[in-house]
């Protein structure tokens, strides 16, 4: 295989992507839809944090919600049936992540009338979705306990484009050798500017944070302030 | 960005690299070093398992290890001061696998004298390193308790194309909503020859098992018996 042609796509790539995700950027400001991309490993409970988040947020504002996944629609349903607010399933036929026109035609499988905010749970994965801007107004990602607090050392770009790091199964803490010191730490070595909530998205502990964070940043965003 | 194109691209990519695959396999047979490649989400317990693992079979049979990561190095020299045996680390400069000839360069900075096992301990993540071929003779992976047991459903390519899936962190079963009976229910409707082993890399349960699989499909591999 030659590494350096791969190279060279990966970039070109990389570079139509930035483009189109800047577009979709300011196609979603005209629409007053804030997007907002939530990612992390396998099993760090993406749709059980979100399940917990829309259930506080859902009265104040309308949401609606994009589950990816290589196969299976468990999660979009499970959305649909725990919250009732509009949640499909995207495909990504064996794809490791979401680039912006993946986006883009998932948001085209929802009706944005009114929408306030529409959340993309991305594929379960914690290096390739960091490389693809998919259009998102902000970055999210779930740390979970039980994956150690080291992640930021062997993962940095993902730490390093996320505004905000949720800390999520703080309830098992006792039983995971987890230092929330040594990862904040961690965190901010890659990414000063990233904001930490440790939560427990199963028992509800700090999903409040978690909800206020948004209700705040949807805000600035509003007010076209660099949040 | 054009699918079609990308499509095309990864598909003379797999190409080339499963030819590699299978040339890199020949070699490795030629020179008798059995190559086991080792699959996970990040925090898993990869490099705990292999520890354990690992002193557990240094007696018997000479080992060296490679240890794939995106950065840092503090796996290759937890299991150099573990354990004792050859270990070096590759760096993948932000990639998200190991193919068969980023496998070879690594391969070619190990001492490969008398060496009957060469593990590889590749990139975490439950995607990608599932599509490239490393040209090793068995694929294991990690699926540790707190993730789930709906991975399976999930992640399909991942469990079809493994050997063993190694259930770790089975001490804390008691305080996630894990259920190993539909998890091998779930890992057999993808892959009916996959074999799976219930362990916990930090108290050495079920290590035993792992270890004896090894020396059994290195003996078997030896034997040209299709294990």
């Amino acid at each position: 295989m030659d590494e350096v042609r791969i190279i060279e796509i990966k970039k070109s790539i990389f570079d139509d992507n930035d483009k189109d995700a800047n577009r979709l950027r300011e196609e979603l400001k005209t629409k007053g839809v804030f997007l907002l991309n939530l990612m992390s490993s396998p099993g760090s409970g993406k749709t059980t944090t979100l399940i917990s988040t829309i259930n506080a947020l859902k009265d104040k504002i309308k949401i609606a919600v994009m589950e990816a996944d290589i196969d299976s629609d468990v999660d979009a349903i499970k959305i649909k049936e725990a919250t009732g607010v509009q949640s499909i399933q995207l495909h990504t036929g064996g794809m490791c992540h979401l680039d912006a026109e993946m986006t883009r035609q998932g948001l085209r499988g929802l009706d944005l009338n009114d929408v306030d905010l529409a959340i993309l749970e991305n594929v379960g994965n914690l290096v390739c979705p960091a490389e693809f801007d998919t259009g998102a107004s902000k970055n999210c990602m779930i740390l979970s306990v039980p994956e150690g607090h080291d992640k930021p050392l062997k993962y940095p770009l993902m730490f390093s484009i996320c505004d905000l790091v949720l800390i999520n199964k703080m309830d098992v803490a006792p039983y995971f050798d987890f230092d929330l010191d040594k990862c904040s730490q961690y965190i901010k070595m890659r990414n000063p500017n990233a904001e930490i909530i440790p939560i427990c998205a199963k028992t509800g502990e700090g999903v409040d944070k978690f909800a206020d964070w948004i209700i705040k940043n949807i805000a600035k965003w509003r007010n076209n302030e660099n949040a």
